[in-house]
């Protein structure tokens, strides 16, 4: 009690009272205040969203009229060029623009939902989309880097201090760095196309492989001496295809990040024109990469049957040799076969394109 | 020029054209809005977090004031008791609340940011909260279930078909599905501890500790016979030690369920009470649960000293054996203090809980 009757004197309590009721009435201002912008902007974007999607079956709709229309010989076909031209504009601004943000969003696949959860991965600003890309290309950049180093390190020790014969660990610590770097592609690259990155399917997949492979190669026994130099022969054959790899991986890098700096100096100017301008001035490094990513596959399928060789003549007759060959040919028919649909699609739409200036003119 | 002549008459050009245009507007429009409220959006939540900021320091100022004033013997104990709890409300109003979604997140962490990149995984919404934490709860029910039934399927097998000798793929199997099982977990649990749960970090390092070990153990040569039995003791311990493991994560899934529907339920009705009422309900289990845990984590620790013998003795001196023992006590040791801890912070919450009825009355 004695308390009390030193504080009434010079009053904290009453000061310290009054703030106390004035925070929690500030606290009770600022909850409300959330929970009204929260449902207000749930609202506005549910409206937005209808409306994204009536237009977006609008343009469906219209499309296919004017399509029929022009089959039946109803429409004048420079009209209707015109027309289908506009169309893909409002179709395009719709996927690219900030409206793109409320349409439904893409099934953020299994992947993501086996291991994340059902949390959602898109952003809703385009400048953190871009950011996200600009990330995913500097971890490229620096995963190449350190392609090119392991595996060189591995077989310049091998000659050096090893004898010719790989030991276990650090084999493995390649494996195991292996397997991390995929997983982080795999997600990245999932995060990407829940952002409405093009990224061809077949390009997670294949990371997929490349996960099981280095989990595989993982439980894959590393033979000692003696007899080494025959039975690791197919790790001396993927470290050398490791090495190329990472080589392509960098010219790569450098093509992509040139395409996405034009998309973005592109999409400041005029977001609409975007894809009309993506290949501008990379032309020369494509006729590059390309013959390079060629023989990069043909290797890779070469160390595929060649594993799969040494486990038909039977030098190493466990499953990993045979799953990792098989893996191996799968994704370099696979990458094969994507690159040639994209280079098809890359000058099929330049023709059009040409074909449209000459027109124009 | 004959096509126009026949569209001339029947005006399906000028209706399409209409329409063309008409949706082009549209599309302007809609993304005006979009853009628009994006820019609203972001501006109010600026605001909304530069008020949750002051409150939150105001809040802590305010504390330390009062307590310094108890200290100076200037302020009644009984009334900076009651404005202690008054601010403890705003405090947990201002972290559970609707407005918690604009206080600036919590750092991604390490992890994250190296396997999916610089996304956003917090989601604003409460309700999209719990749904994270209620499917993070199925999850680990599921892989409760076939913690109990892997094991449980390699050691009857071992017995009944395999003659006391477990065969490599199998075992090797298992230890992949561990590796994948606790990397979602490692993952789920970042994306908990972003949206705010109070997930205790030992926790997560202790299933990076296991992604570790799952790891190491894909390495580790499954013997064959002869010797098999003695030198795969260390996988039959680990194997019961995991169905034990299972049991352990059934009941601890039960108890955390029951918890986190305490907290729906009061939430729904009086969010700023959740804290005061969340061990309600389940003491019983708490204390069936506790000698469960502590008995698993003796076991985790004793596989992991029996692993390490085998090491000194040479029975099996390979790298992988020294460092799984390694990573098996330092996982017993930190979650007995860890639990420890936990039971420590309970009893001493549900004293002052007591303390503070007993005063009321």
């Amino acid at each position: 009690m004695g308390y009390s009757a030193v504080v009434s004197s010079d009053g904290p309590v009453r000061n310290a009272a009054d703030e106390v009721s004035r925070i929690v009435e500030q606290s009770k201002e600022l909850q409300d205040s959330a929970t009204s912008l929260i449902s207000r902007t749930s609202e506005e974007e549910a409206s937005l969203r209808q409306r994204a999607l009536a237009l977006r079956s609008n343009i469906k709709m219209l499309r296919s009229f004017i399509a029929s229309s022009l089959k039946k010989g109803n429409l004048d076909p420079k009209n209707a060029a015109k027309m289908i031209e506009d169309l893909t504009r409002v179709n395009f601004a719709l996927n690219e623009g900030d409206a793109a943000a409320y349409l439904p969003c893409k099934s953020h696949g299994r992947f993501l939902r086996m291991l994340l959860g059902p949390i959602n991965v898109r952003a809703n600003r385009k400048d953190v989309q871009l950011k996200v890309k600009e990330e995913y290309n500097n971890f490229r950049d620096t995963t190449a880097y350190l392609f090119l180093l392991f595996p060189s390190l591995l077989l310049v020790l091998r000659t050096w201090m090893w004898n010719g014969c790989f030991p276990a660990l650090p084999v493995q610590l390649y494996q195991a760095w292996l397997l991390f770097l995929y997983t982080g592609l795999s997600f990245r690259e999932n995060v990407l196309r829940v952002n409405g990155s093009d990224i061809r399917p077949w390009w997670i997949y294949h990371h997929y492989c490349a996960m099981a492979m280095a989990l595989i190669s993982l439980t894959w026994e590393i033979e000692r001496e003696p007899e080494c130099a025959q039975k690791q022969k197919g790790i001396q054959l993927f470290l050398k295809w490791a090495i190329m790899q990472g080589i392509a991986m960098l010219l790569q890098n450098k093509y992509q990040r040139q395409r996405l700096y034009t998309r973005i100096a592109l999409g400041k100017a005029r977001r609409m024109d975007v894809v009309w301008g993506e290949t501008a001035g990379v032309e020369g490094q494509l006729w590059f990469l390309c013959p390079m990513l060629f023989v990069l596959q043909v290797f890779e399928g070469y160390v595929g049957v060649l594993l799969l060789k040494t486990a038909m003549v039977g030098v190493i007759s466990e499953w990993q040799v045979v799953t990792c060959g098989v893996l191996l040919i799968t994704m370099a028919v696979g990458n094969f076969a994507n690159t040639v649909e994209t280079l098809l699609l890359k000058s099929r739409f330049k023709a059009k394109m040409k074909k449209g200036k000459q027109t124009e003119i």
